[in-house]
């Protein structure tokens, strides 16, 4: 168990009011718990109370390792899971859920009068998770070290007559040559106008001159994710992809050297979309600008528009500017960055100058 | 869009008195209208009412084909999407939700009072999707016809001094180079007592001689996913492994024996069980005996002493009695099966007889 986690999450759901939680994403409860378990559909829940009450949900499928300090409630696939679960929370208060527990579970819980409310109180956990610790930050520099590696060498694997699909399918390997346990997302390989789709699927299109090909990647090491972008050019770039390529990375670079405690995370996606609407192409960056990572590919937190929260040593997040073309081309560049006590630590070094790929 | 299919829902729900529904499950939404979409946490969702409206809440981020027969509701990472959802909605009727509509979307909607009541109406199309059509049915067979043919090269992996992680490592490029899109599930490759564990992930176990080799493995291919597993001995199979497997068999068999139209599923759990139990390792079999498959790994429909449907033609599901000694070894063998109007069509074809790997 990771007390000190529990603690912080404890305090933040003592903000909102509220004194206990049921916790259903399996990350959020190996983040707490040491205990990583993939549920598939069966329920799988984390509760917590103030009052030191710690209870795991497990089917009797799963295989949990010895000495986990929880109380834990054991089920098979044919027990009414939900009347155990709504016999363990304080009927008198508000529960707080998972922003992801399924409408199967919470339903049942809601008619059973499990709890006096219930409230989407995931801000508790995703901004405790939104902080690494030092622990953390250590393997996040780790999968990042080895996504720079991997760049380099994917960059390899583009020759003339290669298909997207080809090199997708050989990327997986040199992630574990490098030392990678796995993907932390199917990668993205895009030539030319398919890079107009920000997730678009490696398929069977083949290179050619004047392409853009644009990798959108990332694998994972000890639970932790790494996530990089780059566009390179096959053979040439001409002068608008020069264009556009140079104006992602000045959005890029700008946005990146804004970051420092304090400063509100809405700020950063201004900087980078004020520098890519200027020229006109603000409608062609149709997302945001970032997302918190860790070990979630996706974890809670957008670097957008929307987001007031200021930065806080310890967060970490991608910064992904990008213009797409439809029909023509696409660019993105994307780094992991990390806020630190007086600035920003980049965890990707890899290159951004415009590369030809001969 | 899948007309058809989208029909045979609405008669589902209808059944349940049901005329509207929303579904988020991001398969069952490629499984009636042709679009597939991975949201990642961003909302995407399919609603449909017996008065003939569809509607598709879209992000600006997501690219879809072009022709897609549905209203189209697409919003930005910063609108209020359960706003436009809720405004869709009939506020009169009763919606029927999803079973995996997640709490962040599911609560603002019952805040809003977007519906008279919701419930989880997956049942409408977890049953429509239980049934496969002809054209879902050869998907399967091709998809586990790949299998049969991996399976016999993983056996070609073992060798003198291997871990499980080595062998894990090279079964991606196995399953491409034999046609398959890539994995329906991370395989599980257990030596010894590892086999003990039905989710046993690989890891730096080395073979050692009288091992089990227990891989329990899938595909998927255009769309639709395989699942099999088979449990090989290395070098030699004492008398209890020789023992329990022939135990696993006998029930894997019986059970595939007795599916045929109409028959309750419980009995096929029944019959493995029974097999099992009769000879004291009843215990030591603490699954059930088989999940629903198709576009997903795991679908709705557990074959399970719980599940009193009949079977009927055109229901695809696996058959995998085990046996698990912890400390010690364990059994599993698996096969898909498609109930036919006259019985049963196996769809894995790799033999079943105790294979010592030399």
């Amino acid at each position: 168990m990771k007390q000190q986690r529990i603690r912080r999450v404890l305090a933040e759901l003592e903000k909102m009011g509220l004194q206990q939680m049921l916790i259903t994403d399996p990350m959020s409860i190996y983040y707490l718990t040491d205990v990583y378990i993939l549920p598939f559909e069966r329920f799988y829940g984390l509760y917590i109370n103030a009052d030191g009450k710690i209870v795991l949900f497990l089917n009797k499928l799963f295989t949990i390792p010895e000495g986990v300090e929880a109380e834990k409630v054991w089920y098979s696939d044919t027990d009414p899971v939900t009347d155990y679960v709504a016999a363990c929370i304080d009927p008198a208060r508000t529960l707080g859920v998972d922003k992801d527990l399924h409408a199967r579970f919470l339903l049942p819980l809601m008619e059973k009068k499990a709890a006096a409310g219930f409230v989407n109180s995931s801000l508790a956990v995703d901004l405790t998770r939104g902080i690494k610790d030092a622990e953390e930050q250590e393997k996040m520099r780790i999968a990042s070290a080895i996504n720079d590696q991997a760049m380099e060498k994917f960059k390899g694997l583009i020759h003339e007559g290669v298909t997207e699909k080809q090199v997708a399918d050989q990327m997986l390997q040199i992630y574990l040559d490098l030392g990678a346990d796995g993907y932390s997302f199917t990668p993205i390989v895009s030539f030319g106008a398919n890079a107009a789709d920000p997730h678009h699927e490696p398929d069977d299109t083949v290179l050619r001159e004047g392409d853009c090909v644009l990798f959108d990647v990332g694998c994972i090491k000890d639970g932790y994710c790494s996530d990089m972008t780059r566009t390179f050019y096959y053979k040439y770039a001409d002068d608008h992809c020069r264009q556009i390529y140079d104006l992602v990375r000045e959005a890029n670079e700008s946005a990146e050297e804004k970051i420092r405690p304090g400063i509100p995370i809405k700020e950063l996606d201004n900087t980078a979309r004020d520098i890519i609407s200027e020229k006109g192409y603000g409608e062609y960056f149709n997302h945001r600008l970032g997302h918190f990572i860790g070990l979630s590919e996706h974890e809670y937190g957008d670097v957008s528009a929307a987001n007031e929260w200021p930065a806080q040593p310890g967060m970490i997040f991608s910064i992904e500017p990008g213009i797409y073309l439809p029909g023509d081309t696409g660019v993105r560049i994307e780094d992991l960055v990390l806020v630190t006590e007086d600035g920003v630590e980049r965890l990707n070094v890899y290159p951004k100058e415009l590369q030809i790929i001969d």
